[in-house]
């Protein structure tokens, strides 16, 4: 089968992954309306493309924190990279290197962050956590990152609990014995089930800040209110996120709040996006509305699970592909000349 | 099979009621349109979640009418318990008190107030009524209740007449009969299926008032100008309700005027809400749009219907659960942190 | 099978009349759009129903120039009743009269005028009409009408030329040969197929006028522009009509520019509906939004297939009843209780 | 089977095409919600039929740029005609001689701008081209094409690269050997697969006006900013296209967009419409919202799979029947009485 667009892979990996990792990467909370809106909603855009324009030279590379990527479509954070492809957070690393974008990193790796960093040398890296009950933990793992060269610290700011979703509780879901936290395994052996801190608050942020040099990016904001917060609160971006659908059920697809936070922050921190993203036009789309960069989350597990670093860096590849050809069709010959007058957006 | 859900729930009755009592508790009027409105409304509002909030202790207790519940979702009035159960109203009782909530009896129970009171001693009940062609049988009714502990009236107003459910007419559906309107015993075989008094109007409230010192509710309100003329004859809450879709078809589903009828009342009154709910995250949209507490039908008949009392107490406590962990994702750590700035309503 | 609603008297005549029967009086033009959009457009309309009204005492007749009939449903003109029950018209004459209602006898009709005058003597009837090339056979049949005690004349204005209705001309439909259309059979061996003359406009409203004593009424209308016009040119009535989707495909459902016509005419004429109805809601909706009356076509003709006068009669019974629920369950004991506060419209 | 209406054309196509050419002339960009969204579009739009008109002559003759055609219906340029019948585009060129219409032949024509005038000399034909990378080789065919009697050239504007079609990718869509794009035999074999210049721009209309005497007229227009360029620029029509939903996906609807630019372009020139036209009341609607003619793509490839130029004179001719109808049964009896009161729009 010729893997032409990113359904494809997710088809592949329907039927080759064990029924219970595919419902896991899969999983959205109760109903999972909201992971199913993330993609919907882009339905609901068009585009008022522009006519002859020179698009002859197309230059789709974007800065992030002032480091340029190859273009605005980076790794979001995902756990549990080997229960998709053998080598998993390995070969996620040097998928990115290769494609010459972000890989986020998740606290719930499968490698180890020193794995991680020692596969793909010189990539860029940024590390997602969540504060620990256990705050000496946290910090250990903050500085470590650290010292490991990731380049940014990104929290997760929707996760003070676990949500419900339904499939993983049929199943029984849980990683296979040979699977292994590898950043968290002394952690786990005294709290498990109950890492997280359900009573971080904004102010947290400033502890952050004292640990490390590190810029922080709060991701999970779905309100100009917490944007607002967080830029006073000193962080130097916002990923709008809904954790794929993952946490709270019925909440709005990120497509759909995404200018209502890029309003409120006027500019003075960097906007990203991730869920939903699944064709270069739809990473149009975002930065139409003002996201400076998205970040792929189950297209990248897809593409891992068809052939580790190989097929993931298949997926970017396709999506550059698409975004760039998109960028010309609109009339765009670089990511400076993306704006909103680009797309209209009906209203729900 | 896991129940996770509430619509585990309702798959299992729909399998293992017989048909005839399955079609009952299911039936809505005509089309059924209000009836499956009730759900789908819920799909058209989103949270707008708040995060960075402590919500390391969850406190999701109310009052309603001074009295304290162990979270805002009671028992709404359904006839025929024995249809879903052996044990039928006895079972509800003894769930909703040992889950520290509020049942609404309904007068088509079959077990009598007395057998219903002595079943679960002291737990929080409240009594629905209509008022009768035979008024003594009304007052009779009142007066039984008050003096077996029940701490409010609901009067039903909906239902000047039985509507058209066209599977119980399809069906022939009847008690069967080893089963009784314990309450009405006697009534009944005087005027059979005329009990409902059609000429009823709010100068009946006044007299159900002569007949008591309980605090009455009105029950079946779905427009301002009626919730007005209920705070202005003195009832002491509101219950919005379609009746389940049972009564007229093509009213709107109660989320959708539950807005309406709160910003009527303004602050006045308790307003109550059922209908619909099938999760924790509809108990909360409810209550961000005024509602004090919601009450379930089907859903609790599902759970007496799997296991009598023990299966109740599961729906209850699914619900109690989901609508913790819903409020904790949303950012609240008490029911008074709920509010309308935490959804936004798509029009119809 | 119980007959317990309209789509059930549907269903028996979809299975037992000849498919070219049934594909006839089901036909809509090109894709259908409006003939669905007819039913589905009353989904869109919610009850604002008020409650504990005094509705014991129900009063549901109505007056339609000046003429009382037993509930605000006649029967709208369709031709061609022996396609559906052998005594054609004649039996539809009879039920009319027997539920003490209005029939609008199509000129289409295969039985004479006399026939069906004969068949039901007393009974309330309106003559439909076309304006012919040959006007001489117009005013003729204006003339037996009148003569027949026929007490109202209604023009049909959307037929200038037969629609496009693909199904009759997949199967190739004509009348059988054993039927007539025993009102036109001199003239039809004149100038087959071309009856209806294109060249009718406004002026000839007048012309009529002058050939009768009866009141005109038009039918088919869909604009506030021609309802001005109408009112202009002295009709006494207007039928907001799409012909039941037969005639321009893609015009809106009848109930949708209802209200507009209804604020149009400003009382200065009585305005009625046809197209759509199928349950007694429905006829309250119609009522609600101004309708005088409304009028059924294919749900007369179901009856007709079931059985007859008989069959005809329990489709009437049916709305009836339906409709005495619903307004008592809306809160209104009389028509004339019935208003615009009743409903709420969504727009499209 | 009877061919009754354009769908069945198609249905016949995607019988018995051969599936890479079905797939070809079917296919839209990515998802094709564009492709769909042209003819779904039309469906919510509405008519505001006036009645009592006198159209008992109607005229549907018009005039484009100063031609007159039998109705406002032209062939829009697609390629590669020998896939769906033999003779190609020589059969396209007499069906709409006979018809009296327009065609606008394709530069990728698998017969030579030659072979098509002699198969039809004297029927009206615009030329469709490109602008090539070889400036030389479109010069030379805007030279043949004005000395061989085309009589206005056709800019394409939405087309500096190839969209992504996913069904010829899986398929390896390529033209049959026996085929060849006769029109361009010497230049594609210097530059395959990049003809297409990306750098063209606005001011290479003037570059086009400097070689020729004909009108130009600019093709892909979806905004109203570059309907003013094109008219300030000096072209002499403006066909509103998204090139069938085979470029940029997700862009509108046509019809959607046509009003847009019908305004700004405030009659200076005249303004076409392609895409999704498959009911003569679909010609009615886009002349209702002020295109001067629409054309047909696939509907005219379907044509030709059925039966050459005969099939595609069948398909005109529905189209011809069903508009004069449409437009009678809405109250026109010439197309200059057509306008925008004649319809009213759902917004999405």
């Amino acid at each position: 089968m010729a893997m032409v667009c990113l359904s494809d892979f997710e088809a592949h990996a329907k039927k080759y992954l064990p029924k219970i990792a595919w419902d896991y990467f899969a999983a959205g909370t109760d109903d999972c309306i909201t992971r199913d809106e993330n993609t919907l909603a882009y339905k609901r855009i068009r585009f008022r493309p522009r006519m002859l324009r020179d698009v002859s030279v197309m230059d789709i590379r974007t800065k992030i924190l002032g480091n340029e990527i190859s273009f605005p479509v980076g790794i979001a954070p995902t756990g549990f990279h080997q229960l998709a492809w053998p080598d998993g957070e390995k070969s996620t690393a040097r998928a990115a290197k290769a494609m010459n974008t972000c890989y986020i990193t998740s606290t719930y790796s499968t490698c180890s962050l020193e794995e991680i960093s020692a596969a793909a040398p010189g990539g860029l890296r940024w590390f997602q956590l969540y504060i620990h009950r256990n705050r000496a933990a946290s910090q250990q793992l903050v500085q470590r990152a650290e010292g490991l060269g990731f380049q940014a610290l990104v929290l997760t700011a929707d996760l003070p609990y676990m949500s419900k979703r339904r499939d993983d509780i049929r199943n029984g879901f849980r990683l296979p014995p040979h699977m292994k936290l590898k950043n968290l395994e002394q952690e786990f052996e005294v709290c498990k089930k109950s890492l997280m801190d359900p009573s971080v608050t904004w102010n947290d942020i400033h502890w952050l800040q004292s640990l490390t040099h590190l810029p922080i990016i709060v991701k999970g904001i779905l309100t100009k209110e917490d944007a607002e917060l967080a830029v006073r609160h000193g962080v130097r971006g916002i990923i709008v996120s809904n954790h794929g659908g993952r946490q709270l059920d019925e909440v709005p697809a990120t497509i759909d709040v995404l200018a209502e936070i890029v309003e409120a922050v006027r500019g003075r921190v960097e906007v990203y996006l991730d869920g939903g993203i699944r064709k270069g036009s739809d990473v149009l789309k975002a930065l139409a509305l003002g996201a400076k960069c998205v970040f792929i989350g189950r297209p990248a597990l897809w593409g891992l699970a068809y052939k580790g670093e190989e097929g993931l860096q298949d997926v970017l590849r396709i999506l550059q592909d698409e975004f760039r050809l998109s960028m010309a069709l609109a009339g765009c010959a670089s990511v400076s000349e993306i704006g909103r007058h680009l797309v209209q957006v009906s209203k729900l």
